[in-house]
């Protein structure tokens, strides 16, 4: 696999896993190694996207119903892969994904309890036979990551949920690393910043060749 | 079966059917027989609807992809259903809705051309078992529709569509009136508005023992 191959990479873990700063290293990594990037996140990642995310995120409907909440996720997915991911990797570029679809089945599936099934349903409608190539799961335990998102702004609607919810996710999450392997790399986000930008570094290298 | 009785009532057609005065007079038959009624639209019909639907119908998002419509379309009904529609049948209201998921078969399904059995996935996870008791179909030529519309204000998303997609939309509401013919019930809305309102009041003395 050459270097320049055009990837799509996501990036997923519960609040406080430090996504921003080891996306920040992934990119940084990526093009030093001659990718041409397109960094995005969900949900949004397109105009209408980050009104949906808006609507998604914030306080004004926190009484929507998890059934709204998964269909608008998709909906913001769908244009999403219309718009920017797919068109992006037809140009030959690596997209970096700030969560998808495992998000979806971590957040509705296991925190919201939505069964997996109608997720699935979803997923293969919306993106038909889309996958990540590559997914870095950064994990750590629910109180490490609680007590690092507190540290920042107030939280959103997902952030105010309570600490079982977070477990349900983050056990959602771990689930489906043990059931795709081949795509989904286990990062120890508990470590300090350098030892879980090491791990990223070494998984880079064993998967794609670069480092 | 009472004239009181919750009654779940959706009325449908393509631009320009006459569904404004329509559901004015329906609302008024409806109400001298002793109905508590809850009035109501889609897309729309909550405050998280309504902002769905000033995305969906408005010019800013011209390009969204077919699937996000979809599933923004079906994201509203979730809410409105659990926030509106079922918390009003079960104080014992009736409800008549302009537009629901026939809206969703004719518009995205026949116009759109999005295979059926994906919006019937959808309508499943969504409604589960429910289904409107009595649907009104205001049907008519689309050329007559199109010049009543055309009278009316600036058409929105759907109605900038061309003449083919509202043959497509109207084909595809009879067809769901063949299948249902307990359930559907077409009024021909080429007549003059007593003529049609003649229809209505028929149609609900026959069906609900009203008028």
């Amino acid at each position: 696999m050459s270097s320049e191959q055009a990837l799509f990479i996501t990036v997923e873990g519960i609040e406080g896993a430090g996504k921003s700063s080891n996306i920040a290293y992934l990119q940084e990594l990526l093009e030093k190694h001659g990718h041409e990037l397109v960094m995005t996140r969900e949900p949004g990642g397109t105009e209408l996207g980050e009104q949906l995310r808006e609507l998604l995120l914030g306080h004004k409907h926190d009484g929507m119903s998890y059934k709204t909440e998964l269909l608008m996720m998709f909906a913001a997915r769908a244009e999403h892969l219309h718009a920017i991911i797919l068109p992006a990797l037809a140009e030959g570029k690596t997209v970096i994904c700030d969560r998808f679809t495992d998000a979806t089945y971590a957040y509705q599936g296991g925190g919201r309890l939505i069964d997996m099934e109608s997720i699935r349903l979803l997923e293969n409608f919306v993106q038909e036979e889309v996958r990540p190539d590559l997914t870095l799961l950064l994990d750590l335990p629910v109180d490490i990551g609680m007590a690092r998102a507190n540290q920042r702004s107030a939280p959103d609607r997902f952030e105010k949920e309570r600490h079982d919810f977070f477990e349900r996710v983050r056990t959602a999450y771990l689930e489906i690393a043990q059931h795709h392997k081949e795509r989904v790399k286990v990062i120890d986000a508990s470590k300090p910043l350098e030892q879980v930008q090491q791990q990223l570094s070494e998984v880079m290298t064993e998967i794609l060749g670069v480092a």
